[in-house]
């Protein structure tokens, strides 16, 4: 199969012929028809993420076309559209009985574990546990762009921070997993206020529905936040990692509030100090949230093919597998604004 | 003061002067500036509900300036925007104290209890507990048209269905409360189902969001609505009150799928044959609510203020204090569609 | 292997050879050390139930050692000692997908669906799904005792009601689910009031909990325990399934109470009349449940294994499986109070 | 009347004759009868927490008789027994009219804002709001000893981390709160592990209810808990404020597992470094919790008066108002076991 080759860290990837992927009886093979470009990618092929042995084919965004179903494969049949959560379980431990796959004991992830979506056929382990059916309604695109960083801000705020109509959201930090958690939030009848450093990304915020935005850069973000929610948001989220957006976050609470963190620290920075003595006077949740399980799928689904959801607004570029590689490089330059998705083969 | 006065049962309502209201220190004297008619008002005027003795003003649903407030109410002044709640408490009985005042041991409601929203002013006891402030982005005319059938509707849905985005939501019965229900439920970001029996309360429910209609009379509700969803919904609305549509309702549920009943029966048929077999296998949940207590208001005032939630949709009409009598009595013969506002004195 | 084998319906159990079982690659052999004798046993034996075929093994309720794990049994080997949830899943649908394999959309139930318990091997389908590990702690005699009803009561109760500290808990009926409710909300902190209409019965409860017993042919039971409890119960337990028990259960709930029904109607009485009205007014949950999922029995074991609760006090006799055909038809003529488990092969 | 008044920091109290209080139409005089001594009138004593004004007369753990009620309180007359949460709030603010008195807005707190239970009469304002009625059943040392520690704990676990029965819970610190938590997670049909450093105070604790305790000084206690519940705590307990208690909660949980955080920092130490991608990848919640308030006092008050709590363990000693002083002063040089009540007037 046409696959784009990472052959060594940093190093070009090569589009090249490599051998087919192969199943077991609960396994599948898709077709990639699309797949998302993103940071973790990129981390992978500059070293700070390990990937399984080289040479590799990346890719943990992807959707397609089931060409072969494993004869142990209940759910799916050739021919079926199917999305591919990346936070994948072996289904028999304890959390993915439970049906919590994202925190797996045995946990994999295409694109970083095994062959990926940059490969024009991938092959899933436990196909019925780990495949999501594609409603006709929601094409290829925006599947792809559900990608890592939609699905995580859906299941953290709508499982677990648990956020409801008319609450103020505050997410700090508009890259694709805020960005992503502001749209998500206003669908749910949220109104949420993106907070960022740079006015572009703000802009671009307002169109996935910021119903506020504030500049930490010029503003002081917590006190901003209090004084236009007349006490603080009901729901903050750090969508970085890193302890000023963090400690933001959390100051921007009322009392009751619940913090969502999704953003993961650089290595070098693994504690954050945080205020414990204000959580407890303000009676706060500090909740912390990884990717999404296979059976929530289905819900978040029904609202992108209603049009409720529209994660394909983070789609900024559509480009062709040739230009995958060129494409992740660029990132080691600068930040790109919403999401690029490989749609040619 | 200036009324509409209910001078006994069936006979027209007066236009004239009465006594002003009166407060104590712990109440508040409202200027009613826009007050719903709401069928209660005619189950008042027929003698269905009785009301606390004549001559008698009606009107539960307004909204209004302070005009005067009792020396020890701390949280409103003379000059504030206010909305009253129906389901009024008395604040210190033990569901008051946990925030429930909806379900007071000791309730009153305005227009029942004491004088409502027909008269010019309207005295409230306990303010502090009773009143909730009107954000300025909110109309008196939208504020009115929360009345009773609103947040009856948004109460239920989201503090006791806990309605989440992506659900399908089937609304049994289109008046006043389901039609809340249909709007509120697109709102908070699921995918409203309207089933009615009369195309004109069908067509008025594509307006206020619902995503797909059901006529109940043309088709089975719970098959046509089991298709639709793949397999039931996740929340069913019984917004009548009669044997037919909560049987309809609970039927059209998926697995594990709350039932949210609204709808108040009428007094000859209070006790309804339900299948408790089903509600087991099928682990339903079957949830009654009633009103919705003053603290849990700010939040959908929100809503209404940022333009996600439009109660004003539900209004057709505004009329003067002198035609409010007709409007009732007109209820005996028709069943409006949409809702009435008295917004002229 | 040796067996009680029903031959047809109403015919004493014969114990006899019959062929091993066999299982494919997902399946486990169980070598059964315990089987509780259950009226739904008495069921099937009289035809109310159906079973696959004739001649057929009963058993739902029973623990073993493991005797063989089919090449894909990933979470059990050889010697395991296993406990085996009556309700059991196919694992693949989306029910068991997320966790809920009791109300899985292909269910498979040991006993009725294939042989069960009377049989000295059982072969069970998806053992790393429908198994679960029988911590040291616990005793076979134990084990056998959580059978169907222990396990439905405290699913229902911790799962659905979420029973909690210091509440009333009303249990109508005192058969087996009645007794365990009582055990199980006294073991999580409730305070459980047993309501039946035999003195030897709320006896019984006593040793297993019931801080107070409520005679319903003698008081009025609704009535007797708003007076205890000053309001009413904040949860009720019907564990019957007939209309006076399930309508004594509601009424006997305070404001904002949570009802569970877990009793079963017969097959004559499917439809239950239940004041609506009250639910709304009262702002009731009326809460279904049914058996228990596998991923749960975790916590309720260590519950055993640590003697906080005590199954074991429910059985009141201990058979040989030459005797369980006697024990079966004997429910035909009378009730028996308590357990009875084979445990001598 | 008789109190122990504070006369000026680390002064000997003074027993002597004090104005009475005086009440205003919502308050309530309240004869003192048993008033527990806390390590914060000492922390008040040194001048770690500022008081009102001096005199002053500090105590904020006591329960006693109305005396005189003021002629707006609705909910008690004279010679009404009652407890007195110490978290008291105002009855107006938002938090207070949605039942979370424990974080108003405008606080009040017995012992440090105005005149508490070292005196033989108390004042408390807002008396419907801010008393309890205790059942007869509960003696007033038992009362007594709830006192801030007692229903801290019990409000932390019951109604933040929702303790479940069945559930592992680590409590590390075995002060007060730390004992108080290990009894309540018991009654609940939790599995309490007490971690400390002081071989004594594990003692106490297993009197108590620790089913196992963990010396941290002689163990890794994370390690050591992750052994013996196979995986880790389901929750666990910071009930001292210190960066190594609450570090070692944290790393005590499995996945999916709940913080409580119930200790308060001292002044110099208000950051403390947490591993939040530890949290995200974990999907651990931190909750912040303080005080209990007043509508969730009657079913722990049940709990007592039924005996399945026992809350007079934690007393190991009863003095007379005159002992008080000498009691506090103690505090400078050693850590008591257990808490001291006055008794004796
Ligand atoms: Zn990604
Ligand atoms: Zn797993
Ligand atoms: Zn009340
Ligand atoms: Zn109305
Ligand atoms: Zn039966
Ligand atoms: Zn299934
Ligand atoms: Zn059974
Ligand atoms: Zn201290
Ligand atoms: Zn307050
Ligand atoms: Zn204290």
């Amino acid at each position: 199969m046409k696959a784009a080759v990472m052959e060594g860290l940093k190093k070009p990837l090569v589009v090249r012929d490599v051998p087919d992927p192969v199943i077991d009886a609960n396994g599948a093979v898709i077709r990639v028809e699309a797949n998302g470009v993103c940071r973790s990618d990129w981390h992978a092929w500059v070293g700070d993420i390990e990937v399984a042995s080289l040479p590799f084919v990346l890719g943990h965004e992807f959707v397609g076309v089931i060409e072969e179903a494993g004869k142990d494969v209940k759910r799916f049949k050739k021919g079926d559209r199917v999305i591919i959560p990346f936070s994948q379980g072996d289904g028999t431990c304890p959390e993915c009985l439970a049906g919590h796959h994202n925190i797996c004991d045995n946990s994999m992830m295409p694109g970083f574990h095994y062959w990926g979506g940059y490969g024009r056929y991938a092959a899933i382990p436990n196909a019925d546990v780990n495949l999501v059916e594609l409603p006709e309604e929601v094409s290829f695109e925006a599947g792809a762009s559900i990608g890592c960083r939609f699905m995580t801000a859906y299941y953290g705020l709508v499982e677990q921070a648990k956020v409801r109509p008319g609450e103020w959201v505050a997410v700090h930090g508009c890259g694709g997993v805020g960005l992503s958690a502001i749209h998500i939030a206003s669908a749910a009848g949220a109104i949420p206020i993106a907070v960022d450093i740079m006015p572009e990304k703000l802009e671009f915020a307002k169109k996935l529905g910021a119903a506020y935005v504030v500049n930490s850069r010029e503003q002081n973000a917590p006190k901003a936040i209090k004084e236009l929610t007349k006490g603080g948001a009901h729901v903050s989220v750090d969508a970085l990692g890193i302890s000023d957006t963090i400690l933001n976050a959390l100051l921007s609470l009322r009392k009751r509030g619940r913090h969502l963190q999704l953003g993961i620290a650089s290595s070098e920075n693994k504690m954050t100090a945080l205020p414990t003595d204000y959580i407890v006077f303000k009676q706060i949740q500090f909740l912390g949230s990884l990717g999404m399980p296979a059976p929530y799928y289905p819900t978040m689904l029904q609202l992108v093919a209603t049009g409720k959801l529209n994660p394909g607004l983070l789609v900024t570029k559509r480009i062709s597998i040739e230009e995958a590689g060129k494409e992740i490089e660029a990132m080691t330059e600068f930040q790109t604004l919403g999401a690029s998705i490989v749609t040619k083969w």
